[in-house]
C-alpha cells in the first residue's frame, strides 16, 4: 500500500482534493469556517466549523457529489502570494484564518490558492488543475477538538484519499476491506479480550480475563527469553517529580504530551511519559564498580502519554500504554557483546511468532549533512556506527544504511517486520546512548580507581503490549499460535442428555494437562455451538458424541476445517503438547 | 504494647503533655506561634510556627529540659470557658487560633486551658496538675506543611509521649528499640529491596531487581491459590472518568485523596483511589446468565492516594499502593459457598508464611442502635450476619461478633495477626455488598428470565505489597522462609587462587536447579563476607576450601548459625529442594 505523505505527486493531489472538497462544502453549507486541511498517510482530512451541525454519513455523500461536479468543471489552481498585512486584511471576517495568520512569520510571504470562486490559504503545492482529484473517497468522518483542546470548540472532520487513477484507488479499497475483518476493534469483541465503559471514558482499555492471559503470556515469554541474556526485572512507580524529567529532556520534548497530576494538598508531579530516566536512578541508588557491570535492567509498567482526543482509537492509540523496556548500563567494551545479546532475544521472541525471517534491519546513522543534530562525541559516533556495521555484518542481519534516522545520542538498529496484510511494522529497536548517562551524572569505578559514565543502551522487544497485541489480532486475524491463544480448545457434547458427563471427563482431564479449556454446556444446536467456536477462533474444537463415549476417543476438529479426527485421549494429549512445545504457528 | 488513644487516662495525660510542651517552647522561643497538637496512638505531637527556625536533635534536649522544670513546679491546670465572640478577643493577636476559633461552632462555648502563665485553646479534658506528665519522652520531629497542604507554610512538628509510670515508660522505650532493628526502612536497605529517589520524590519507591523478585513471588503465590478457587485475572487502567467515582461514592469520600490528572489539551481525569469501580465495568462488558455466575476477578495494580506529604514513610505509606484486590459477583444462593473458598485462601497463604494459627477472627456487624447509619435492606443484612455467623461456626473459625464494625454495605470477617514483635497486623477481609452491584445497575438474566443484581463480594488476601513487604520484612527481621527469600544461597570460595572454579561450578549447578544464588568473588576477606553474609539475611552460606575441591562436597552454615555442615552436591540439593517444597519457614 502506497504511503500518501512518501510520494510527493500523491500528496500534492491529495492536498488539492482537501481543497476540493472544501469547495463543496462551502456550497453546501454556506457558513461553513475552515480550519486545517493536511495531507496524512492516509489521504487527507479537513476541520471545518459547521456551527451546531453534525455530520452523518449520507452528507458524505452529498458531498461527494458535489465534489465530482467541480472536478468535471475541470478549474484551474491559481497561486497568489500576500504579504501578512494583506492576507489578514483578506481573511478579516475568518477568525480560523486570522488565527493562522497571525501565528506566520512576518516577512515571509503569504500564499493563497484559488479554483473559481473559492480561495483558501495555504502553503501548496497543488495541481494544475481541479481534474487531477478525480480518483477519489470520502473515507469517514468525526468530531475534532479545534486546536486538539478538550476545552475548546468541536469541529467536524471529514477525511478522504485521493490516487492517481482508479485501479489504485481500488486496489486500496480492496485492502482497507480486508483489514476490515481482521479489525483489531471487532476481534477483540469476538474473542473477548477488552472492552471500553462510558464511565471510565475513552482511551482507557478494560482487559477481560483472556485479554489479560493473552497480554500475560506474550510478557512471560519476553520476560523468560530476557532473563535468560540476564536481564533483571525491576519494578518503578508511575509518579514522578518533573525535575526527573527535565534532566533527561523529556520535559521540554514532550511538554503537551504530559499528563500533570495534582491534589487538594498542594501534591505537583507528574505521570512518566516514559521509562528510561526511572531506571537511571536505581543505577544510582548504589556504588557501581567495573566488575558490576553489566548491569540490564527490564520493566513492563504503564506510561502516559495525553494523546490528542481525537486520534484515541481501539488498542492503537490510548492514555495508558504498558511498555516493555529494557535499558543496559555497560562498559564501552562491553557493547559488542550485549547488542548481539539483544539481537538474539528478537530473534528469539518473534521466532516464537513465526514472523523472524520476514523482515528488515536498518542501519540508522546520522545525516552527514547536519552532524549538529545531534549530541555526544563525534569520534564516539564513529566507533558505535562501525560497531553495529560489524556486527550487521558478522550476524549477516544484512542491515540497510538509513542515513539521518539516528537517534539524538546515538545510531540504532531498527528491525522491520511486514504483517500478512503487507504492513509494515517497526518495534524491536537497539539504541546506543552516550548522553543521558552523562546527564544524571552516573558513573562507575573502573580498574584504574578512576570513575566514568557507563553507556545506555535502549532496547524494545515488543514495544507495548496494547499496540503489540493489535498488530498480533491482526497479524493472525485473531487465529494465535496455540501456545498464546487465550482459549485453546472447545468441548461441545453432542446430546447433554447423553454425553454431558464424558464432555465433563474430557474437560477435567484437559485442565488437570494446563490446557486452557472451555465446556460448552449450553442449550443449544450443535450447529450453532460450532459456528461460534469459529467466530471465537478457537484454535481445536472437541465433539463428544455416543462413539467417542463408547470408545473412550476424541473427535476434534482445528479452527477453519470441516475434516473430523477421532484418536485416543492420550495421543489427543501429545498432538496439543507438541505442538505448544515447538510454538507451531499452524494448526494443521 | 498500649495504645494511647484507647485508654482514657494515657489519652489526658498525653493531651496535657503536648501542652506542658508548648508551655517550655514558648519559654524557650518566644515568638512560637501553635497550631494543633493532637494525641495519636503513640502518644501527641505538637505543630508549632518558629518563624524561620528548623529544629535539631539538641533542641528537642533542652526543651525536654525545661519541661521537667515545669511539671517539678507542679502547677494546676485551670480550664476556663468563653464565648467565640470572648475567644476571638483573647487570641486576637495568634492568626493560627484565630483561624481554628473561626471554624468553630457559634453556640458552643469554647474551652481553654492554663497552667501558670501559659494557656492554649482546647477541647480537654486535661489532668488536674502537669505532674501527671513527670514519665514522658520527646521521640522525634519533622517538618509538617500547615493544614497539610504542600502550598501553605512548614510548621516544626514535635512527637512525644507520656506514661503512667517509669516502667511503662521504660517497656515502650524497649519495644521501640527492638522494632528499630527490625525497621523495615533498615531492612530494605541492607538486603537491597527498594530505594528512593530525590529526583522521583518521597513516597515512590523504587523497586530493585530483589525487591521486585520479592514482590512478584508474593503475587505469584497469591494469585496461583487464589486461581485454584476459580479467580480469573484482569487488567484495568489507573485513570478514569470522575463520574465512576462519583457513582461508586468514592469521589465524595475520598476527596481529598484524590489525585486529578490533567494536561495542556484539557484532559481531566482522576487515578483510581480504589479498585473496585472498574471491575463493576467489566462485570457490566456482557449480558451475564444466573449459570455464569459467580464471575471472579483478581487483580495487582497501583492506586493511587494523595496521602499527607507528613505521613509519608518508607514503605508503610506511599503516594501508589499496588494492591492484591479481588471481587465475586455472584447470586445469593451462592454466598457462603463463595466464602468458604476466601477463607480457605486466607488460611493457605497464610499457611505458607507460618501465620495461619497466631490471629482470631472478627465478626464485624451492625451497631444495632444507629441502623440507620447502613444502606440495603435489614432482612439482607439479618441473612448476611447469620451466614457469616454460621460459616464462622461451621470452619471452627470463633469469631468475635464486633459491632458497630460492619462496613457501609454489609457486615465483614476481619482476619487479624500477630507478628513477632506483637504488633495486631488486619489485613484479610470479606466483604458483602449489596449497594455497590445496584449503584452500578449490575444485573444477571435468572433462571425465570427476570434481571436481578448481582451481590457482590470484597475480598483483600494480602492488602498492599507495599505494606505487606514492610510488614513480612519486620515480622522475619530480613529472614524470609526460603520459597520468599530473594537470595537463597551465598557461595564464598575460601581463597580465590585456588577454589574459585569449583566455587563457579557449584554456581552453575545451583542456578540450574533454580536456586537463587550469589557467588561473591570480591578480593575480600573470608571473615568480612562472612559478616557481610549474615547482614544480607542469606538463609545458606556455602563455604568451598580445598576439602570441598577434593571431596567434591558442599560445607554450608544456615543463618545465624556458627555450625558448618559438609554435606555431598546432591544430598544438599535435596534439603534445599525440600525446605521449598514443604514452604519451611525456618532454616535448620
Amino acid at each position: 500500500m502506497k504511503n500518501i505523505l512518501e510520494d510527493s505527486n500523491l500528496n500534492t493531489i491529495n492536498h488539492s482534493c482537501a481543497h476540493v472538497m472544501a469547495q463543496a462544502v462551502k456550497k453546501l453549507y454556506p457558513n461553513a469556517l475552515f480550519w486545517v486541511g493536511p495531507v496524512i498517510d492516509e489521504g487527507f482530512y479537513y476541520d471545518i466549523d459547521l456551527g451546531d451541525i453534525t455530520l452523518k454519513d449520507e452528507d458524505l455523500e452529498d458531498i461527494a457529489k458535489e465534489m465530482k461536479k467541480i472536478i468535471k468543471d475541470g478549474k484551474r489552481i491559481v497561486r497568489e502570494e500576500l504579504t501578512k498585512e494583506e492576507a489578514l486584511v483578506k481573511f478579516a471576517s475568518d477568525s480560523y484564518k486570522i488565527d493562522l495568520i497571525n501565528n506566520m512569520e512576518n516577512d515571509i510571504p503569504i500564499t493563497c490558492y484559488s479554483q473559481g470562486d473559492f480561495t483558501d490559504l495555504c502553503r501548496g503545492p497543488h495541481a494544475e488543475t481541479v481534474k487531477a482529484c478525480k480518483h477519489f473517497k470520502l473515507l469517514k468522518h468525526s468530531g475534532a477538538y479545534w486546536k486538539g483542546n478538550m476545552n475548546n470548540k468541536m469541529l467536524q472532520r471529514i477525511y478522504g484519499i485521493c490516487f492517481e487513477n482508479e485501479s489504485d484507488l481500488n486496489e486500496y479499497l480492496e485492502y482497507k476491506e480486508k483489514a476490515k475483518e481482521r479489525d483489531h476493534r471487532k476481534l477483540g469483541k469476538d474473542l473477548d479480550l477488552f472492552c471500553f465503559s462510558d464511565l471510565v471514558g475513552p482511551g482507557l482499555p478494560l482487559f477481560t480475563p483472556k485479554g489479560t492471559f493473552l497480554k500475560e503470556e506474550l510478557q512471560r515469554e519476553v520476560e523468560r527469553i530476557c532473563r535468560s541474556y540476564g536481564f533483571e526485572k525491576v519494578s518503578n512507580p508511575h509518579l514522578a517529580n518533573i525535575k526527573l524529567f527535565e534532566i533527561s529532556g523529556h520535559a521540554a520534548k514532550f511538554s503537551e504530551e504530559l499528563f500533570h497530576v495534582s491534589s487538594e494538598k498542594g501534591h505537583d508531579m507528574v505521570l512518566k511519559p516514559v521509562l528510561c530516566p526511572h531506571h537511571t536512578q536505581l543505577y544510582a541508588s548504589k556504588i557501581r564498580s567495573y566488575r558490576d557491570l553489566p548491569v540490564r535492567y527490564m520493566e513492563s509498567e504503564k506510561q502516559y502519554r495525553a494523546e490528542l482526543p481525537g486520534a484515541i482509537s481501539g488498542l492503537s492509540r490510548v492514555y495508558a500504554i504498558t511498555v516493555e523496556d529494557g535499558h543496559i548500563f555497560c562498559r564501552a567494551d562491553q557493547i559488542k557483546e550485549e547488542i548481539i545479546k539483544i539481537i538474539n532475544i528478537i530473534k528469539d521472541f518473534y521466532g516464537s511468532l513465526g514472523m523472524w525471517g520476514n523482515h528488515w534491519v536498518s542501519l540508522s546513522v546520522r545525516d552527514y549533512n547536519h552532524l549538529d543534530k545531534y549530541i555526544g562525541e563525534q569520534n564516539d559516533w564513529e566507533i558505535c556506527e562501525n560497531m553495529l556495521e560489524e556486527i550487521s555484518d558478522e550476524l549477516g542481519l544484512n542491515a540497510k544504511r538509513c542515513e539521518g534516522e539516528a537517534a539524538l545520542y546515538g545510531p540504532k538498529l531498527d528491525f522491520m517486520f511486514h504483517d500478512v496484510i503487507g504492513r509494515e511494522i517497526q518495534i524491536p529497536t537497539i539504541q546506543l546512548d552516550f548522553a543521558t548517562p552523562k546527564r544524571f551524572e552516573l558513573n562507575y569505578i573502573d580498574s584504574d580507581g578512576n570513575k566514568k559514565n557507563p553507556v545506555m543502551i535502549h532496547r524494545a522487544i515488543l514495544g507495548s503490549y496494547e499496540r503489540f497485541m493489535m498488530l498480533l489480532l491482526e497479524h493472525f486475524g485473531g487465529l494465535f499460535p496455540l501456545w498464546l491463544a487465550p482459549v485453546q480448545i472447545n468441548i461441545i457434547p453432542v446430546n447433554l442428555n447423553y454425553h454431558e458427563d464424558y464432555a465433563r471427563e474430557i474437560y477435567d482431564l484437559l485442565i488437570q494437562n494446563n490446557f486452557r479449556t472451555e465446556l460448552d454446556l449450553r442449550n443449544e444446536k450443535l450447529g450453532y455451538k460450532l459456528r461460534e467456536s469459529l467466530i471465537k477462533k478457537i484454535p481445536f474444537t472437541i465433539i463428544l458424541g455416543q462413539n467417542e463415549v463408547d470408545n473412550k476417543t476424541i473427535s476434534y476438529r482445528s479452527h477453519g476445517s470441516e475434516e473430523t479426527f477421532t484418536i485416543s485421549q492420550e495421543e489427543f494429549i501429545e498432538i496439543m503438547k507438541n505442538k505448544i512445545d515447538n510454538k507451531e504457528t499452524s494448526y494443521l
